[in-house]
């Protein structure tokens, strides 16, 4: 539901931002679908975060933003009128507020947000908005890479080739890792892949992705990057990874999932779960995209104004249309 | 059921030889209710395994035994009446047998068994018969240790002091990691860790494990090893880590087992399962246990002969009534 809001106001050790462009995460449907699930999960981990769907919430935290102005006794890195990045979260009253997901403070898909200043890092000169607003996704790739320690040997494939597998392979490219192994049922997904970096792509419904990925990684110890994130794949992660496998589990399951373990006991398979990034992760992201080491251009299929984010929803729901679409809420 | 099989016959590369005693295991306890799921499980890994429960199986896995003879052209690091151990894996035909768990070759608490003459390792001298047939339920632990590739900041956690917990426990002692923290609801197997090395040991009964782990460990990584191997028990392993934590799965579960991936993920967790030992890591348990740097003899609680088994398997579903009961089939 779209909404007019009371603008915020930035507080000591804030900044004030105007939205240029936020992505649309994957995360965000899950969450308006799973929220209970969400917050149960985050309680039983005893993080303090809370959402409540049927209160406000203005979603999006992958964004780019200009700076507006700064709360009370405050600088920053950027001045007003210069644009930034910065991690979506904000520390206020000894809490953190996670941007996007919280019902104190609205996030990118809004027209202004609040940031905390000290996580505001200024966008280099020249590169474009709609990129630099891919600092984040391309970050949650770049983490799960690096929590990956791939060794030399190591012969990565890459299962759903979403944002967030695209993310992966555009790390596992970065961090120099061949051959590139990549997996979906969609021919737009695959087809992205390859421009990402994917080396191999591989259509499941043509041959097992396991005995395709083993003819081109031979007998390299598997490092499996689960980027689909519903129920059941990390079980059939785990059914089909090869002896000594490991799994990144990269795709953002918020129900519950049934394993077998003696399937993991008796290949005696490892299962990494990652989350996010360092803030150090996050800034070498941004310097990585303006360098164009990692190249961000295929990745934005799609332009939004606020009016249209309930029609990007829907459309993100179809994994043959679009990758990325990004929410311009300045536009008409 | 106690049965009379007709002797074995050692083939090329293959010993015979005679059990002189054999250790009780809670794989076997679970193998006689969950045949069906250990067969599954190793189809699903595409394992050869295959144990059909309802014909005749020998189970026993570890052993100590005498050599009686070898096969045609086949010698042995041992002469006929001299000890030895072996990894319980036959190769025969092109395939591996479980030793103890084949319906084409007896294990340990029978009389007589063939063995691969290559995997046979004499007993040093000196060390007691039963304290070298601990040899295999000592590995699994040195193993699980090996896996978890401890760091030095690492702060140890094992849950479940049964049979597994305890080689763990001593595994973890001979590495020098130091607090080792053990936790066990049985009064008789919290003694028993701190026997075999445990520094700390918990009453889960009474407060929680993790908050007392953290009160020795203070804020340094948690590796925690799951000994107990029942359902429910990885889901909570997950649920109690703290942020970062790393799970081993040392315990064997058979059955499904529902986890909430949001919890290992919110937590950036990695879960390691691991199973079985090298032969290297088997060979080297031996060593240690001769040299007295790994002390069994807490853990041999019992013996009977091979008309004691039914009873004795009985008595190891009572967590507080024995840690290791020994099989000695010659007796009468």
């Amino acid at each position: 539901m779209v909404d007019t809001l009371p603008d915020p106001t930035p507080r000591d050790g804030e900044a004030l931002v105007k939205t240029l462009a936020c992505g649309i995460c994957g995360s965000d449907l899950h969450a308006l679908k799973h929220a209970d699930k969400m917050v149960e999960a985050a309680r039983e981990t005893g993080a303090p975060f809370s959402l409540d769907v049927t209160r406000d919430v203005v979603m999006g935290h992958e964004f780019c933003a200009e700076v507006v102005d700064y709360g009370p006794n405050t600088n920053g890195p950027a001045s007003p009128g210069e644009r930034v990045v910065s991690m979506p979260l904000l520390f206020r009253d000894g809490r953190i507020e996670g941007v996007g997901y919280s019902n104190e403070v609205p996030g990118g898909y809004g027209e202004l947000m609040t940031l905390s200043a000290a996580l505001v890092l200024p966008v280099p000169n020249g590169l474009a908005t709609e990129h630099a607003a891919l600092t984040e996704p391309m970050a949650v790739g770049v983490h799960a890479v690096a929590k990956a320690r791939l060794e030399p040997a190591d012969a990565p494939l890459v299962i759903g080739c979403g944002p967030v597998g695209l993310a992966v392979i555009a790390a596992l490219k970065l961090k120099g890792a061949e051959p590139i192994v990549a997996a979906d049922f969609s021919p737009m997904r695959r087809a992205l892949a390859a421009r990402m970096g994917a080396h191999v792509v591989i259509d499941p419904a043509e041959r097992p992705t396991v005995e395709a990925w083993r003819e081109v990684a031979g007998m390299r110890p598997a490092v499996i990057f689960e980027c689909v994130g519903v129920p059941g794949l990390l079980r059939q992660a785990m059914r089909d990874a090869p002896i000594g496998g490991r799994v990144v589990v990269a795709g953002v399951c918020m129900e519950d999932d049934v394993i077998k373990p003696m399937v993991g006991i008796n290949k005696e398979l490892s299962v990494q779960f990652v989350l996010g990034y360092t803030p150090d992760e996050f800034a070498q992201t941004l310097q990585e995209i303006a360098a164009g080491r990692i190249d961000v251009a295929p990745l934005v299929t799609g332009k939004v104004g606020v009016e249209g984010v309930a029609g990007a929803f829907d459309a993100l729901a179809k994994p043959d249309a679009h990758a990325k679409i990004l929410v311009e809420p300045w536009r008409a």
